[in-house]
């Protein structure tokens, strides 16, 4: 990204779809003269554009054309999102008259904007840090009510300063190492390890609540994957469908995505969760279990919880054995679905582990859906409390975290038999770590992974 | 919709979906003050909510929870959309974050707005008339730049303009009845019925233009409906994904319709196409041709082309007589797939009517696909033309415009024969559907179906 940070760019900012009003934004150096050059006030005697004004008129394409109605709002620099100037074209919300404005724009001097290329710039003027970009595309993201708390904290910079804090901590330490490490002749007094114990230990504590508070609180703001595998007749749609049915959609997926399954979202006590029948969409007579378990095994693998989907009355085979071997059994539901036309309980299933919960169902008439959603639930909830504001780190985070509470610990292990000037390292390391939360230290590998999975026009 | 216009009305108006911005729009008498209640300036001396100025700060939930850092503009009736008091409030754009800020507005006094309900109160308003506000929709929903002009035209009044003339028109010609009419005995001059047919041709001709543009480009603006009808072997989704592959995907679906068909769109030379799968998403081994067939059914007679898709090596079938026996031959091609596997023509196809084309493709290797494509195109377009910029009428428009046009020819029929106070009844009647158009004479039921085609929001 780093060689065109100079080029004034745009894109739609608003979601993809059909609404009542859409923006496309502009932010560079020449987003006001570049978007003047298309836009005609509504007004007899205008006076020109004044910051932070709403300017009702007309976007005129190149051919003279009135494309759309428009309100136009400019913030100059530093006071916008990006901390550069800021143009934004309120239209009517359709895809293509977003996408024609957009083109204008682009054919006359902007540049197409990158995935998170807004904030991205947002933080290279010091507009917020690491941690607070990230905010902004999961509080984007947060899939129910229960994320955005955990987002806004984060967006208000509760977390930067956490992190400061402990980095302070750390760095007035490694300043008491640094005068016995720097003048060892002088004899000067020197932090007895005991006391650098005391400190390193109740560093590690804070870091750890934090690793708490994301074990204990993440599936809310990452969501869970729940699969449901099975073979062709087993009925994995009328169970999604049964399943979907008893919740509450809540989220659509972002359109454009590749529906390689059939998956829905759903809502359980706050975690999202993503529904997928591995059957895949596009199943056919002739692609049947083979390439289905290959593509769908993947997805099962990386579940939070997989249901194990046969019918009754088939018989055990080599296509439920393989799931079961494959996956740990805490995350795994075997479900017998039905019920309405056989009720005896299959030979083989005294043979699966004790500890695999069995379920009985028939997705046809809805008997014993409620127990199974219910179980679904408690499942997913173990882990998760909907406790008090603790901060909450994202995935990202937590490594970073970790790595910084490693240094951490080495450093305690040897305390005792190394010398301060070898300690010290683990010390900087730690700190390195922490600075890679907020941004201070980054890479500009991270700095991609982490804005391109942001959406377009922010 | 008519009791509750005075209702502060409260909607998402962006898109459905994630994006970096999204709107909640407020529109009554107590817009402002509502989101007076959650709203906190960014500004130490902060001078209070000024007109068409975009305020920075934070919208506090009733607990006192930041929600989200907002952009808060506030656009005073009538100089607003709807030509009441409205308030947009810019927050992030996350599905959740925005649902929770419309809920706070919600449980404080504003109601969700109906869907089109903001439109709805600017033709209150007199913002615009019906064809205006029908234009906006269209704009929102072009699925290509073609069908752009072709709202646009009408949202600037175009179309109304015109529909005013000949509306004029024959008032000015009913006022010449009148005369004769309400004044028999004094025998004052009379139009001659020459003149009057004269004029009314005129009227008449007029109206058959508008007419024509609909008939000639209707499509670019309604979209065509391209059906894949075929037994369950005969690759459907092959070559729904083989053409998807050749054209550009070009609009998404709105997130939330049913997806009971596997369906994409792409784009045919400007004309947005539906392409279908009949096969249906969730079509399994159990329940194939015959439900499939019920259900698809429906949606080939609708279709603008029948692809009948049947596996080159299969016999002829009742599925394919069926579908034969049923579409009119202009409307359907035979395409028979797997070309790779055999190249022996089936003997039934000497059997078909000669007018129907049939195509030989595979759609695994992708053989005889680019002339199938083009001959879509070439179908499709046959009564389309991309020609100068005449007014488009939508479909409940040309429904009035020809009930108008009817009348005035049974006026024409009986000219010679019938007294003129007969015969005003016709000149009347037309005048009425004119207004019909326009919205000057309206019933709730046509209101409703209008509005109830919006997205809420807009």
């Amino acid at each position: 990204m780093l060689d065109s940070n100079k080029d004034t760019i745009a894109a739609i900012c608003t979601p993809l779809g059909k609404g009542g009003v859409g923006i496309v934004r502009i932010s560079g150096e020449n987003s006001l003269s570049i978007s003047l050059k298309f836009f005609k006030s509504s007004k007899k005697n205008f006076a020109g554009i004044k910051p932070y004004r709403l300017h009702h008129g007309y976007f005129i394409s190149h051919q003279g054309k009135i494309l759309d109605e428009v309100l136009l709002a400019y913030m100059p620099k530093p006071g916008s999102y990006t901390g550069e100037d800021v143009v934004e074209i309120n239209c009517h919300g359709g895809p293509a008259i977003l996408q024609l404005i957009l083109e204008e724009l682009l054919a006359s001097g902007a540049r197409l904007a990158k995935p998170g290329e807004f904030t991205y710039r947002a933080f290279l003027n010091g507009k917020m840090d690491l941690t607070q970009a990230e905010a902004v595309i999961e509080l984007i993201n947060a899939p129910t009510k229960e994320a955005i708390p955990l987002a806004q904290q984060k967006l208000q910079g509760l977390l930067q300063q956490k992190i400061q804090t402990l980095k302070k901590d750390l760095e007035t330490l490694r300043q008491e190492f640094c005068v016995a490490v720097d003048f060892p002749e002088e004899d000067l007094e020197c932090l007895p390890p005991e006391k650098i114990q005391t400190k390193v230990q109740k560093t590690i504590e804070e870091i750890n609540a934090l690793l708490t508070a994301y074990e204990q609180k993440h599936l809310y703001q990452d969501g869970a994957l729940v699969v449901i595998a099975g073979k062709v007749n087993a009925g994995k749609s009328s169970l999604l469908n049964a399943l979907i049915g008893k919740e509450r959609a809540i989220v659509t997926p972002i359109p454009g995505t590749t529906r390689d399954y059939l998956e829905e979202y759903i809502n359980i006590q706050g975690i999202p969760v993503r529904l997928v029948d591995t059957a895949g969409l596009r199943e056919t007579k002739d692609e049947v279990e083979n390439i289905g378990l290959q593509k769908g095994l993947e997805l099962i693998l990386q579940s939070d919880l997989c249901l194990l989907l046969v019918d009754i009355r088939e018989k055990f085979s080599t296509y439920e054995q393989n799931i079961l071997e494959k996956i740990p059994h805490h995350k795994i539901f075997v479900v017998l679905n039905k019920i309405d036309l056989s009720s005896t309980m299959p030979k083989w299933t005294e043979n699966i582990n004790p500890k695999i919960p069995i379920f009985k169902i028939s997705a046809q008439t809805g008997k014993g859906l409620k127990e199974l959603s219910k179980a679904i639930g408690k499942q997913l909830l173990g882990t998760q409390k909907e406790s008090s504001s603790a901060l909450v780190p994202n995935l990202r985070q937590k490594k970073c975290l970790e790595k910084a509470v490693s240094e951490l610990n080495l450093l305690l292990q040897h305390l005792f038999e190394m010398p301060y000037d070898l300690l010290s390292v683990h010390l900087d390391l730690a700190c390195q770590h922490l600075k890679e939360i907020t941004g201070e230290i980054t890479s500009e590998e991270v700095l991609n992974q982490i804005f391109e999975n942001f959406c377009i026009g922010k």
